[in-house]
């Protein structure tokens, strides 16, 4: 099967799903929204159009999905009144896989519209929101058409497991024991789909028209980098493990590749620099905790237990992707075997994911 | 609940899924085929568009869904190559309620984008699908934004059960039983309704654009006619029954009336004169057997069984509605009920839907 086909966040809104379990990625949201802000402002500003066309790339499906797009809409709202002008159309794009939950974000549209207009009084819209279904991996929307794009964690996902990695015995993602042409084989891909993305969007945009990337990546120089690598390396022992005790099949774990790619800013700055349909206003790196409850209010005692809150995410994140290569039996044991292994890790030493930012203009 | 919550058709691809019991409507779909071509041709060639902005409201989920859509653009690629010309961006938007399935739709179209590159060569495209989920008695697209409309089977419903209707004791819908101002509260709903969409559709298409809409109606100008009021007294007398045995309360049934209206030629005519925004090129009444498997190859004996037919049909139309107001137990009892009586009624009498088509240009 295509990966088109095959990723996605789980769906619905069960105990397993994306929606209850993304609270990583909407702390790294919150964390974005000086930048995100900063540049809707500067479009909105230097261009004041009638019509906005945002759209959201990978928007998964739960409460991130429509927080964004809120976001830039009361921002947009709020600059827009305080200048004393007309209201203005606003279109609202939000695409990820063919595979992604959209009906259940399309449930929630009612109510969403409703509190936005609550909030934002009678001079607010219309607001218009449509799905795209699609890999960003390609052309989603018509030429000369989109004002914003934001994408948060999604762009580390590649378009596919990159070729000429069967040397990648024992590991199921970069690691320090990966030999340097597995390295170079998702280095190229990542390189290759990156570029394919900037081409793509650029031909959508109108000039002027702003995009703000949220990426998982690294700080490092160092592609199998513990940063980035190790969250996948620690899945990896599990199934090794799994492996010896013949509960999964040796040459199902030696096939199993995870499609992504982590990359660092000076990557990121390299490929967009190579690309040349965008300048970069800016680049940055920060940093998040594997556990997002971490410095929060903790509503249950579950809560507390970080390898529990982790092994969920990263469940809801790789779920998919892991009963598509490996079926349905072995996922509770999967998890529940990660979950201790991460516990254990969590309690040693800091974990962290790193996030590379970048917003960018399209050049005239 | 309000409606936009309540009413979608079956989905999924089970047994009493729309898309496995929607041969009705595929049925109407081809007879209206040379209206719809006739007008996506003219529109075509007195326009030129290097990007053609297609949306099918009420889209349903299953085979009908994609069916209109690839039957207008192979016409619109069939003239362009004829005529020599540059290829062009096809945008569709799929819209339908918000409980609709789109999922399905979605993971369809990867396989339906590779048989139309297939089918149509490698001048054919881009083409961007989306899926717009709303209720089309209110904007739906960007202002100026489309240039062809189609909807079949979709606008004799209504955005609500009409208020006022109380005195329609031991009816559903609209019969000869029914008092005065009930019938003038469904006619007065429709007409509110569809002057709505008029005026909605017109905002959203380019001057010129065009529209062809197919809706379940009548030719009487007897709006409790038995031509499209007798397949609901049937459902009628089936919840009566249960009534009367007490597996349904009274109450409960006193309160269900289908949101519909089957309008006349004359009544379609007079909301688009009044309106005011569209030129009518063409208004067609037709008649399609309630049982489409009529004169069709058989591929098992089940399909010979009209009533089985019909029920399913009707099924997957009305189940969310009758489950919203009555609750999921009783609903295999009712159809399995709803298919005796009206095996019996098709045994004895000719039994058809009116179907009402028309096609229009908005002015400039």
């Amino acid at each position: 099967m295509e990966m088109v086909e095959v990723l996605h966040m789980n769906g619905g809104m069960g105990e397993t799903s994306y929606a209850n379990n993304s609270l990583v990625q909407q702390k790294v949201i919150s964390m974005t929204k000086p930048i995100t802000e900063q540049a809707i402002v500067d479009l909105y500003c230097s261009t004041l159009p009638r019509r906005l066309c945002i759209a959201d790339l990978g928007c998964s499906s739960g409460p991130n999905t429509l927080l964004v797009v809120s976001e830039l809409i009361k921002t947009v709202e709020r600059i827009r009144k305080k200048l004393g002008h007309q209201s203005l159309e606003f279109h609202v794009c939000l695409n990820d896989l063919p595979g992604n939950d959209f009906n259940t974000i399309f449930k929630s549209l009612p109510s969403f519209q409703e509190k936005m207009r609550k909030q934002l009084g009678s001079s607010f819209g219309p607001c218009f929101v449509t799905g795209v279904p699609g890999s960003f991996y390609g052309r989603l929307f018509p030429t000369n058409n989109l004002h914003f794009i934001h994408s948060s964690y999604s762009l580390q996902w590649l378009s596919k497991v990159p070729e000429g990695i069967k040397g990648n015995k024992g590991n199921i993602y970069m690691a320090s024991t990966s030999p340097p042409s597995v390295l170079k084989a998702y280095y190229e891909q990542f390189q290759r789909d990156f570029s394919l993305f900037l081409k793509c969007r650029s031909e959508e945009l109108v000039v002027g028209g702003r995009m703000v990337l949220t990426i998982l990546g690294r700080k490092s120089e160092d592609p199998s980098s513990k940063e980035c690598c190790y969250i996948w390396e620690l899945l990896a022992i599990v199934l090794n493990e799994m492996v010896s005790e013949g509960i999964i099949e040796e040459e199902k774990m030696d096939s199993f590749n995870i499609p992504q790619y982590t990359p660092s800013p000076i990557e990121v700055k390299s490929e967009v620099q190579n690309e040349g349909s965008f300048a970069i206003d800016r680049l940055e790196a920060t940093e998040v905790n594997w556990n997002a409850y971490d410095n929060e209010f903790c509503p249950s005692e579950a809560f507390k237990d970080g390898g529990y809150n982790v092994a969920k995410c990263m469940r809801a994140v790789a779920e998919p992707l892991l009963v598509s290569h490996f079926g349905e039996i072995i996922i509770d044991e999967v998890f529940s075997r990660y979950r201790e292994i991460v516990a254990n890790r969590m309690s040693k030493e800091k974990t962290q994911f790193i996030n590379v930012v970048v917003s960018l203009t399209k050049n005239g």
